[in-house]
């Protein structure tokens, strides 16, 4: 089975669980997740993602990186949650990658500014 | 074409701009992550769940809900980005969401440890 | 000079830099997130957090621990800048860590909820 | 009391929940934070960042600040812990942001790494 038909039969099952679903708040977390609203889900993505960076960093110092794939498992996850709570899908986020790599000279445009960035680095901030 | 197809392409692509495989840090703004190192990609990860969670608090407020679409393919992005410097792939991620679908009982048990936490959010920390 | 008189004569410094105190986009750091508005100081926010804790990881795994230094007070700098937005200061945060010092008992609560958390994290969510 | 004495009183009160030290994990918050380790104080570190994210965003929205002081004292409070961790203490973090603020000059070069950004900010990457 494509990944396509995984990520929309996933949302598919995220978007039966919204309360105007029918979704069961106590019975299944993404229901209760959509009920509680907004900030339920949202302050799993910060949390998440700091996961997913604490796996990149341990990975990076000689860590098992399995469980980088689990942390980000569980980023993407909550990130389609907020999706369909705003009636939008996976499919949309998709289309969206695909725009950018089919705008030529997309990516050189980045990489200048990534150029630039570098030079100021250096950090050192005050008020 | 299936998102499967759109999302292995884009890792296909990702995955030639690592250095060991020529990817021209001066030419590619992929490329130039890669060969910066995790810091690099990590720190827009930990900034892209940022606009995430800003984008999607514009939509709650009224705001259009397209710029979440654009956020959380930027977030994608660049997961992609620090799993291609470990050698995974979005493949290995959506395995791990079809694994955690197919597990029955797991949202039941994910349920009521969320219920378990909702006595405790009235928050309030000291030493 | 207590740390007061620091945080105090920072904030001072950082309220001057407001748009309606005169401050000058064109010649202030500082003066030019205000005039951006809070997305562009939340990002930081987001991206400095996600530095404290890279910072942190380097340092677990055997790093030099003043890059925490550091990172933390680009975090706390940042947030300076948000309550200053808002008309609030660092005196206000300090005020609220003094009264939940003070009360009694409220760690023993936050105690409980965490150890309530413990039994919830062997993780895995489904839909 | 100046703020000095209040955050360097904080910081003996974790110091003094420190496993070395005899702090009960069973007993004490931070006790417990500290004796899980780096990712138990980290994670919160991420989650209480993106508290203050939201807590500005409603603010900016309409809401109410008092809010936003509440977030920000729960992430400098974890950051103090982080530090605790690593025997750093907020007298070095506020050593280093007086450092900035003497340095002369700083200010301005923040400023110009600040305006070269701006002209690369609307996005738009591929790989």
């Amino acid at each position: 089975m494509s990944s396509n038909d995984s990520l929309a039969r996933l949302a598919a099952i995220i978007e039966s669980r919204k309360p105007a679903n029918g979704g069961d708040a106590g019975a299944s977390y993404v229901a209760r997740l959509l009920h509680k609203g907004p900030d339920a889900f949202l302050k799993k993505i910060g949390e998440e993602a700091t996961e997913v960076v604490m796996a990149a960093k341990d990975a990076q110092h000689g860590g098992d990186s399995a469980a980088l794939v689990y942390e980000v498992a569980d980023l993407w996850f909550h990130t389609m949650v907020a999706l369909a709570h705003f009636d939008l899908a996976p499919a949309d986020v998709i289309a969206e990658l695909e725009r950018r790599e089919g705008t030529s000279g997309i990516e050189e445009k980045a990489l200048r500014r990534a150029q630039d960035r570098d030079s100021e680095e250096s950090k050192g901030r005050a008020p």
